[in-house]
């Protein structure tokens, strides 16, 4: 008998060999039925594999990224059986499962693969899962594998083969496909319920562009055809939301060849955004005793060789500027230029929490290709802030974090959110972690704690944290279910130390602060770029450009336009007037489309009377009001900030 | 007979061989007792020295820059004179006027100068001067002069005279000196009324220093003892005043090692004014129509050189990051990026006025030993906009550019001002200046028009424009008389072409807007570093980093003092509670001396009361009143951005 320690630390026996999927249905048909692979001593393996000593194990499902993995990569194995059936001889290099579903490289010698044959590949492919046929593991020894793909002609594998030590080698065969493999697959080709084949690409062998081009097929697989539905209309709106064709459309950012491959320049209407994310950063901040400094954005060689950036977080940052004997760098972090604040002058624990706020602008290399639009940006502008502190008041402060965080969650309607807490590992004390194993339990349990009793949902992941504390990294989904990496929450025992920190305490002594990293709002760039996605455009109106249109109906009303449109000018509402010579139906119907949260139409009537009638955007008629209680609204709603 | 034509335009007829200081007399006794030197064509010249032929003349008083250069090179020749009475043998080398006084460097052989020997210089400089000898000049053939010196042993004049031409030698004698001088100087020594020799340096001769150690002797003269006396007053009050000293005291910035000499960073409360500035500026940029923009602080080589910074600008820039074969900049300016801004999406005339404005940060390399607190830093942030509008839209922009400035100086307490208009020279279009004479001709008249029209006072520079168009330098005067440049407004033909910038005009042509360069609040750095100096640290409310302070006269009233100071933050005044165990005189003088500008002492009467016993900084008691009635009266002070 071997024993199995599940997740929720019970332990349970059962015979040597038993598999996963076994195990799964021990415990129920229906989880069984679900099981897709399953993590064995950290390892993911088939479901299928026998277990022949004591292990952990963690059953893998969908909602699992290891368990989505594997169904990919399996769907892959599905996509190149079909190919080989109707393109016999196609040879394949790699075929890995990625964010969205997966691909496969191949070579189709002198055929092609056009659009019109991804329909019948996915019937093919339907057919072929309808099947049920299992992925079936077979070890090989290096010899054999080699004989076997020489004899099928196939210098692919065999270039792969050249990496792999005897006696690592697997293969795995489905139906009537069987391919070079390290593993894991789902147990049988059934679990794939709903196919898409998505695009083709080319792609050089190996990523080099000296070698021969290969054709890429993409597809995404899921275990209902519900759940493809879904991915595929969340595709299509993603794609209406796009902030890159959002942002040129509503004037928010743009580029330029002369300026540089990421370096975004902000238009008008994106500095409102930036404006307005800002009022309410320091508004908060504020609130929350935070004091603000102005620091430049480079330094020199030696604050980073004492931060540690330089050298291990070199490549990450723009080359230096020498000049006098010494380089200047570009910051890629704000933490050190605060260091140096919080050290001008002497602290005691009266100063403490000392907590320093900027928008900092920092610069990062990231390579061109990886470049996109406000996502992957080389100038990132951030709402960042360092809390120093001492151990006991470390708590309250990471409550008060916390709930920030909680506090925009709900101003931007961000429902679906999730804390990924990072912790570090006890055998990497001293090498990957600063060594202070009572430090990390405390602060991670504390973290722990502040999570619970906030009722924010998280997750913990082992051997994860940054090299001087506990990382939070804060994931959100936007309204339409795509997931943003937010920010990143981090807890610091070490900075402290290395720039030489110090309070005097209320007995005098001397004591090294903890810092707490911390960027709620995460990024300019990235956030708004969410923002635009989430709010498709339509922004609440605190944070619209433009927040009223005046639309006179014709030229003999355009001074009364005018009037309002000052009048909600001393109001500090942001207000426009449509001057153009043209009919009040394309007035409308353009300014509908430049996603104005408010027009306000004037004719004989409303001059009269000194009113408007009020449009809403996407929504029409919102009656006719006196110019003063539309601006008391109006107020109202910009004040408190409603999402509508 | 000789032409003279005056600077008002008249001409009179003199004998050839006639002096500017016979010239003088002709008109009156008074003006001529106050002639210094005089610019003869626009040279400057000896006032006793014969004009032969046509000339313009200008005669040079106190009041002219040139005429109180001539006085201070002359007092340094009086200075020399008496030095050699007391150290015989002494060698000379220069003796330049500088800004505020005069300085000889000389050698002084094994003897030593000491503060104490500067009483006596001055009692002997005095005597000299008492005797009003005359200052006369003689020209002396090249041979002869090197005799001279060689006679003399005088190894510096030696090494003057190998880089003179035979023909442009000239000595000047007064008294019992005699020195190879270039001139020009004033009639005589009488015209010296009070003498003042500031402080003794050591000076590398050529500034090598591997040269010998020279002794280097500050002095400054006037023509009134009252004169001196009130600038030794200013002085003192000047030092009182330093912003580098008030700097520290207040908490405003700092210099850190690690991140580099000239890069400030501002501490919370110099953040707290940047803060209140930049407020400043967005309300008043947005009631006059522009718009912000946020863009990167580094950009291509490409961009540099179009905007012509490259490579003409290049030793003022930091030096290029080199990354994927591209120089990247630190930008040390913001108008190219603003120029992209423009080009960014298609504009016409219906975009113009078209008003960019960004709290932009540059970079600037200036050389170590002349960076100096705020006033020389290497990273500046400007208040800076650029306006696009044509031709016809220039007056109405230009003067509101004006109406900005007079606004600001009134805000500021700022009394005495100057624009300075640089304008072109004829004879250099195409060469020093774009080369387009009526553009230029225009565009001075307009913009004279505006200084005349808004009552401003100006003086016209020839020959000092920028390439591109008019330039106009605003200089200040702080509350205690010192001189600051504030900043330069520009008019630009030039950029908008190099940058291809075009709008659509009415008639569907296209057509390249003017430029407006502007930043009336010039540098943070810069303007900071002023209001210290003007306010001697004690800032009206509104700029004040924490504007209340409650004291309580002992603990037990410490939980009144917090209620009354949250109160007075929820209504958005900058409060700090004085919870130190000390007592209230205490508490009274030291937030005496970090000028804080109310002081609520509460205490029994207060809290049963719901009271404040109020204290203005420097003023002492203001009476006790009640919370609210303080907060409203704080609150209007603030918004009318009170002087006090």
């Amino acid at each position: 008998m071997i024993n199995i320690t599940l997740p929720d630390g019970s332990v349970r026996q059962y015979k040597k060999g038993t598999t996963s999927l076994d195990i799964a249905k021990s415990i129920s048909e229906g989880l069984a039925r679900k099981v897709l692979s399953a993590s064995v001593n950290g390892q993911v393996w088939d479901a299928a594999r026998p277990i022949t000593g004591d292990a952990t194990l963690k059953l893998l499902t969908w909602n699992d990224a290891d368990g989505k993995n594997t169904f990919w990569h399996s769907s892959a194995h599905l996509m190149a059986e079909a190919v080989e059936t109707m393109f016999p001889g196609v040879k394949f290099w790699v075929g890995p499962p990625v964010e969205n579903g997966f691909y496969y490289d191949m070579d189709l010698g002198d055929k092609k693969m056009t659009e019109e044959d991804l329909t019948a590949l996915e019937k093919k492919m339907n057919e072929l899962a309808k099947q049920s046929n299992s992925y079936i593991r077979k070890e090989m020894p290096k010899s054999e594998a080699v004989k076997y793909f020489t004899e099928k002609g196939d210098e692919y594998k065999l270039d792969l083969l050249q990496n792999l030590n005897d006696g690592e080698i697997t293969f795995y065969t489905q139906g009537n496909f069987t391919d070079l493999c390290r593993g894991p697959h789902i147990p049988n080709t059934g679990f794939i319920k709903a196919i898409k084949l998505m695009s083709i690409a080319g792609a050089y062998w190996k990523g080099d562009e000296k070698n021969k081009m290969l054709t890429r097929l993409y597809g995404v697989t899921f275990p209902s055809q519900k759940e493809l539905d879904e991915y595929l209309q969340m595709l299509e709106e993603a794609k209406k939301r796009d902030h890159r064709k959002l942002g040129k459309e509503l004037g928010i950012y743009t580029l330029d060849d002369d300026v540089g491959p990421g370096l975004i320049m902000w238009l008008p209407n994106g500095t409102v955004m930036i404006e307005e994310l800002e009022k309410l950063a320091k508004e908060t901040e504020l609130e929350a005793g935070y004091k603000r400094v102005v620091t430049p954005h480079i330094a020199k060689e030696s604050m980073y060789i004492t931060s540690g950036h330089l050298p291990y977080y070199a490549e990450s940052m723009y080359p230096p500027m020498e000049m006098e004997g010494e380089k200047y760098y570009l910051r890629s972090m704000n933490c050190p230029h605060h260091h140096k604040i919080f050290a001008a002058t002497p602290k005691s624990y009266r100063d403490l929490p000392y907590r320093v706020a900027e928008y900092g602008t920092v610069y990062r290399y990231e390579q061109s290709g990886e470049l996109f639009g406000l996502m992957r940006v080389r100038c990132l502008h951030m709402n960042d802030a360092h809390i120093y502190c001492s151990k006991e008041q470390f708590n309250d402060e990471f409550r008060a974090v916390n709930d920030m965080y909680l506090k925009y969650f709900k101003i931007f309607g961000i429902d679906k959110y999730v804390m990924r807490l990072s912790l570090h590992s006890k055998e990497k004390l001293g090498i990957k972690y600063v060594n202070e194993p009572e430090l990390w339990l405390e602060t991670e349990a504390m973290v722990r704690n502040v999570l619970k009793e906030s009722n924010i949902p998280y997750v913990e992941v082992q051997d994860e944290a940054a090299f001087y504390g506990p990382k939070i990294d804060v994931q959100i989904w936007s309204v339409i279910g795509r997931e943003f990496t937010l920010a990143t929450n981090q807890v610091d025992f070490s900075q402290g130390r290395s720039f030489k920190l110090q309070y005097t305490t209320a007995d005098n002594h001397t004591e090294t602060p903890l810092i707490i990293h911390r960027a709620p709002l995460g990024t300019h760039e990235r956030f708004i770029g969410f923002l635009l996605e989430h709010y498709a455009g339509k922004l609440p109106l605190w944070l619209a450009p433009v927040q009223v249109k005046v639309l006179p109906i014709s030229d003999k009303f355009l001074d009364y336009a005018k009037a309002v449109s000052d009048k909600l000018k001393k109001a500090d509402i942001r207000s426009e007037v449509d001057d153009r010579n043209e009919k009040i139906g394309k007035k409308i119907r353009d300014t509908e489309l430049l996603k104005v949260p408010y027009m306000l139409v004037v004719g004989e009537k409303e001059m009269n009377e000194n009113k408007v009638a009020v449009r809403r955007q996407g929504k029409g008629d919102a009656g006719v009001k006196g110019v003063d209680e539309f601006i008391a609204e109006a107020t109202a709603e910009i004040k408190e900030r409603r999402a509508e």
